[in-house]
């Protein structure tokens, strides 16, 4: 078994010819609070296992760790549910105060039925709940909410890292999201920085030198659903290493994910 | 660097404490044709490039090659475009038989606009153009539909690779897929044999042992997005082996990734 220690590039390295993805989980966060530095958490616990992040990692950040250091869980008893959430709350099952919290983060309202709203958030995303969740919080009288600005919240994480280890990294935050047309949730991108979020194939070619037509593949999507392999929500592994994946260093972002309304046919 | 054999399962051993996953790619895999024993192929690759196949590897497989070796490509220059076509090709400046061969593989469109046609395939699946692709040919003047039973040509190339090596794997077949509100594809499953397609966390608790809410994870369309990774378009690496997933040996399909229309709310 070879080291799995080199980018994805390097698969012209007749030693290792082919190219090798590795991801680690990173169990030892201890409890996160407010105002914790993620970053410092982050490279000590990864070093106290025995995995030190290393140039060229991908740094994939469960949203929930980074909502608690950020402040962004709010419990419920203070907050007063509109006559709207108390509406919908009835209609659905639900409670007020939870539905009110999920109307404050939205911007619009997409779809609400089956006992769920679907809500754009104001970042763009569209998901349950506006990303409003009560799981994995130690408290089940708060919920928790997406962060305010993920690919500012990731910026501030990578640059953490590099400036404590002196290495270039790149940071993905991720959120369990539902889709359209098929079940089950995967874990997706909702900050990123250090690398592109949408890696362009335009103007290259497949395997046989032909020119690619479909090709734009959101990379940091597929990176985060990786992290989900290690990163399992009864585990308490919030943190993932994602190592050998062969990127470009970019100012990305995950705000490159969010379609144009006017580009979008399931809106 | 400790050795990246265990499953996810042993992070209870405490020189391991911490779940790790790899994900190899596939390299060698020679030009597949109709009829071709994919088992052979990809069990024969995996030996020679260093990396053989072991007991529970989940053996990711490319849409591609499964519908070559199946036959499952047609020559343009065979097809003769209906009035439909010739118009939809007309209305969006596309080869009338490239939208000849889309219908035949469509059991209903769901959206036509933009230069897209997002049709609803015989298994159910939504995506562009009934997964009909024409890039990563030898002949550019053919198109590839995807293979007829998916999930049956998973169990078929699972079998073969576990009577040859006389290990119990599992096996995904791939395709990158476009979503609603997201830019970007990503790879999901469309053939699932060995595992469950859908991992249900429903009656188990999150890590502070309050039950868990929402949770069903697609965990198959995950491990696509991992081995899509190291499977890039350009590379010619059809295949990937991801080692560690501590899953359950399952009897799952990719069908069952496929929403209820009753319980779609974006039909």
């Amino acid at each position: 078994m070879p080291p799995p220690k080199k980018r994805a590039e390097t698969s012209s390295n007749p030693n290792h010819p082919y190219p090798e993805v590795q991801v680690t989980g990173i169990a030892v966060i201890p409890e996160v609070g407010k105002g914790d530095d993620l970053a410092l958490l982050i490279s000590e616990a990864a070093r106290r296992q025995g995995t030190p992040i290393k140039k060229g990692d991908v740094v994939v950040v469960t949203q929930k760790v980074v909502s608690k250091a950020e402040g962004r869980v709010i419990l419920l008893k203070r907050v007063k549910p509109s006559p709207l959430a108390v509406s919908i709350a009835r209609q659905h099952g639900k409670d007020p105060r939870h539905v009110e919290a999920v109307l404050r983060e939205s911007r619009r309202i997409v779809r609400m039925d089956h006992g769920v709203i679907i809500a754009e958030t104001r970042h763009g995303f569209i998901c349950a709940n506006a990303g409003v969740d009560a799981s994995n919080l130690p408290d089940e009288e708060s919920v928790c909410l997406l962060p305010k600005d993920p690919d500012g919240s990731a910026r501030g994480i990578r640059e953490g890292i590099e400036r404590r280890l002196g290495v270039e990294i790149a940071v993905i935050i991720t959120d369990t999201f539902g889709r359209p047309w098929r079940e089950g949730f995967t874990n997706v991108a909702v900050g990123v920085s250090g690398l592109d979020a949408l890696l362009d194939y335009r103007g290259t070619s497949d395997a046989y030198g032909h020119p690619l037509k479909v090709t734009v593949m959101a990379q940091a999507d597929e990176i985060a659903s990786a992290a989900s392999l290690v990163c399992q929500k009864t585990t308490g592994v919030p943190v993932a290493i994602v190592r050998g994946f062969g990127y470009k260093r970019a100012r990305g972002k995950a705000r490159d994910l969010v379609r144009e309304p006017s580009l979008d046919l399931f809106r």
